[in-house]
């Protein structure tokens, strides 16, 4: 086993969110769930080049770091069920690593800021990674979702609240 | 400014890649690109009971630190093109943070490892999470896909060459 493979990783933000949402609770809990909320994405300057052509897409996959999220649990509880999962069949934010992944509309770009629809974000959140979106590698169909069977149609209707915070109860694992 | 959003982020690998791809050239540049090519996820055992539930999902999104590519780009020629674009408008792995995305086909868990299909990692290659693929929030439609539109089906035939190496020539801009 070499030291690559469990050495820790480290991130440098590229940017970071602005949104409307300033609390963890109360907020969508997936870009589908709230299509046309507005936010932005600003780029910081030193990373604004690698911006080039993004106008050409209509989506965006912008990949982040939770980081008002204070735990990281192996079970949880989700937003949308009653029942623990382990923490990598959901897409709870209190999760090892607290990397977040939000699919977005690209609405316009103004130099290094991304006006985009589809926003469960909360204001300040940092960004790591910003990909496009291309249903050619991206789109997958299929039936088989697990617990979210029964549950995906709520997620115009649920929205977070306090259960991935320190006070939370529940059967859930803190990790660290 | 507040120091959180600038700070960086230090991220544990959750597991590691099983492929039979040792070197980064010459591999598929996606997942759609290989679909039928087999890897493994071994995720360590102190993030295993992470894992509970998740045999019942088709596809996985793993979340990856591309460890082998040693130039962090803004602007690069991808493997797709022979034109360079902003790297937050390609998926090329060359990128800051070096973050990749591949959305896998689960074929089997045993324990702590699952087997799947639709391969684009290098062995030893960190992961940094898994979540599961709901369509209700992961697809898109679109045929605004930029630069892509005129390359993207190309993606079963292309491989990855040299590009992202150290040694490679072109209108690319080191990071640092």
């Amino acid at each position: 086993m070499n030291t690559t493979e469990h050495s820790p990783i480290v991130c440098r933000p590229i940017g970071r969110i602005h949104s409307r949402f300033t609390a963890a609770e109360g907020m969508p809990i997936q870009t589908t769930g709230a299509p046309a909320e507005p936010g932005s994405i600003e780029v910081y300057p030193e990373f604004e080049p690698g911006l080039r052509d993004i106008e050409g897409f209509d989506y965006l996959i912008v990949l982040t770091h939770l980081h008002a999220v204070q735990r990281e649990m192996l079970e949880v509880v989700p937003f949308l069920d009653n029942q623990p999962h382990g923490v990598f069949a959901t897409r709870a934010p209190a999760r090892p690593n607290r990397i977040g992944l939000s699919i977005v509309r690209l609405v316009r770009r103004e130099g290094g800021v991304l006006h985009f629809e589809g926003n469960d974000m909360l204001d300040g959140t940092p960004i790591i990674d910003i990909k496009p979106y291309v249903p050619r590698f991206d789109v997958r169909e299929t039936t088989r979702i697990g617990w979210f069977e029964a549950k995906v149609d709520r997620v115009g209707q649920v929205l977070s609240d306090a259960r991935m915070s320190p006070a939370a109860d529940g059967p859930n694992t803190p990790r660290g």
